[in-house]
């Protein structure tokens, strides 16, 4: 049984391995200031995009390295489970060592998810309704074949590889006092602490989790690692029942602190990645720019880096992320009211939006609303504006001309 | 009078003293292989992600190196015309340099661009409905202040603050046989052939315009700089009436070809580019990828660059760009279909899509419909889905269960 201290050494030493070994096959990823960001969150922020990396995110740094290992000790091909990005990430590597890779997803598994995973080579199993079916099938073709079953985070080589991030990041902006960083089972933030606690142990690494899946605050507060019931979060990258035991052992010793968002600050911070970074992230990728934003972590005036994961999110959910944030931005406004049921009545009201350059999206009537008077119906209107000032200038105009409408928040 | 060759010495020596003073300011933008663009177009496709830029295009180069040479002259203040990308580079430079800038608008412009502008100080000022308006006020502006104007493409800097791209893809990725240039006013493809056809004469520049406005293609093909009337695109940047005197001098004698692309190939590259390359493009910035994507080029097994040249896309438009990508892929499916009037018979159907894992995001009933039979109403419902194939076993199943639905398409 080794101490946590020999734990966080043995990862460091095999991470200056993985570093050489992983960079061949995978973008240097970006790491950019934001101007935008950093005045929004009031410090230096630099965004480090893994949502640019070969596959969509930075899994396949991880499996890169243990698909590696494994090849150099003469395994024939592997086995994993998943149904997001340790898929793409584990299938991609075995491509590159050439060697083969079975994939089991659960059924359930998106279309997207199951092609991107093809095309890399992999055969993929569909098997099971949710993730632990899939690994016990994955444990069972693996034993049978007599492959080597890939963990997405508990393995000391899996985490020595998420580690290069931290030595990419040292070589691209040397020096900072903070580095965020989502956990899902713990492979990403074991990796970066082996190396940033050993070199640069006065960087502060804060750990983020959804609300809804906070398995490693709650195993730290328990002192074990401990499983959870995760409810559904968009960060379905972090949505763990249970910490790894090795990662348990290096977060919980090592972490500085561990904060968590909710589903608002991560859909928010999906939005503004697209519209002031310009790029796209998934719900895991967002979450440590969500949680700078949240102004949970204190951080004023510091360099800090967030690391945007990924960016594999299927592009449905996307559309309502969107559309919930130009309506929150009030770039989408919702106007309801009741108008004289009678020729012409309409009408009037749709010159009154077009005068303001709103653009009808949507109109609905209600002739069966119990509380209006009988002659008159209920319309709602959902209408593209400028800007929200247009939509009180909207409002107040139909009011001045008779017409009760307001608008729907 | 100088001649086409002697123009083009000149952008191209000024390239590169711009290469040096524009490169302290501005993201040295990356440039990727795309494993999957490769595979859809038959040839090493490498995307040089300028929507990752400062102001979020490749804009503030060229007027980087404008606003530069005219501090050195002593110029006090900048004037500039455009509801687009250049209104937010002048703006920029301008704060980077300490000078003051007037950006006019006209009054249709976005919220969102004006805000942005104003973001890097600024003074916006709104005038006129339609950008030839907002041109002459700016002259007049600049004219009252002895400021000075600057063009957002017919001006040897900023043409030479363009070319620094050109200096920076052969420091990254040295060698390539053809790229491809999006063509508004000419100012990035002059730019661009100053240098590549002096330093780099074998590499091909293609140009591209929308379908929608081919001011360039028109004019060489009557050989004169020719003023068409676009119609709107959603390349907007692309959008111009008239190529300058001086871009279209070095654009005419040098450029290789140039090709045209549609509205639907715009959106569709906008939408590729989300979903597989993770980064959000205006359609400016996805028109060499869709002409790529079309075949238009013949590019077999060559090594080629697209240029994504910024990401300002409104987000209500990508909202649109999206939805429609989305139908048709198939993630998303219109069904149609006549159902009893009677209770119980929305619920089988629902009961279909649900086994298809289909979800449920509009439902329309028409009791109108002059075809139908009396008690029968037309359904229409509008559902996700994992895949077009679920969209088929949902309309076979319907069929088999009595209940006559299609697929709209």
């Amino acid at each position: 049984m080794s101490t946590p201290q020999q734990l966080l050494n043995t990862v460091f030493t095999r991470s200056r391995e993985a570093h050489d070994v992983v960079s061949k096959y995978i973008h240097r990823t970006p790491v950019d200031r934001s101007a935008t960001f950093s005045r929004l969150c009031g410090c230096d922020v630099f965004l480090k995009y893994e949502n640019l990396q070969k596959t969509g995110a930075f899994k396949v740094r991880g499996a890169l390295f243990k698909v590696y290992q494994l090849v150099k000790k003469g395994v024939k091909g592997v086995v994993a489970s998943s149904a997001g990005n340790h898929a793409q990430g584990v299938a991609y590597a075995a491509s590159c060592f050439g060697i083969k890779a079975i994939i089991v997803m659960p059924e359930t598994a998106s279309i997207a998810k199951i092609n991107a995973t093809r095309s890399y080579g992999a055969e993929v199993v569909l098997y099971g309704k949710v993730y632990d079916d899939a690994e016990s099938k994955a444990y069972e073709i693996a034993d049978r074949l007599g492959y080597a079953f890939v963990h997405p985070f508990d393995d000391i080589d899996v985490m020595a590889g998420q580690a290069t991030i931290a030595w990419e990041l040292i070589e691209q902006i040397n020096d900072f006092d903070v580095i965020v960083v989502p956990i899902g089972g713990g492979g990403l933030a074991s990796g970066i602490l082996a190396v940033l606690k050993t070199v640069r142990p006065r960087i502060k690494v804060i750990g983020v989790e959804p609300e809804n899946a906070p398995k490693m605050l709650v195993s730290i507060k328990r002192g074990v690692p401990t499983t959870i019931t995760p409810r559904p979060s968009l960060a379905d990258g972090l949505v763990t029942k249970r910490p790894g035991e090795l990662t348990y052992t290096i977060v919980s010793n090592y972490i500085d602190d561990i904060v968590t968002v909710t589903e608002d600050e991560i859909a928010k911070a999906i939005y503004m990645l697209l519209e002031r970074a310009k790029v796209l992230a998934e719900g895991a990728g967002a979450a440590a720019l969500a949680a700078l934003m949240s102004g949970k972590i204190k951080v004023e005036k510091q360099r800090v880096v967030a690391l945007v994961t990924g960016g594999n999110i299927d592009l449905t959910a996307l559309s309502r992320v969107v559309s919930k944030g130009l309506l929150s931005e009030g770039r989408i406004a919702k106007l309801r009211g009741s108008l004289p049921d009678v020729p012409g009545s309409l009408k009037s009201v749709l010159e009154v939006i077009a005068k303001y350059r709103g653009n009808i999206l949507d109109i609905r009537h209600d002739r069966y609303d119990f509380y209006r008077l009988p002659w008159y119906a209920t319309v709602e209107i959902l209408v593209e504006v400028p800007s929200s000032e247009d939509t009180k200038r909207i409002v107040n105009e139909l009011r001045n001309r008779g017409f009760e409408f307001e608008l729907v928040e």
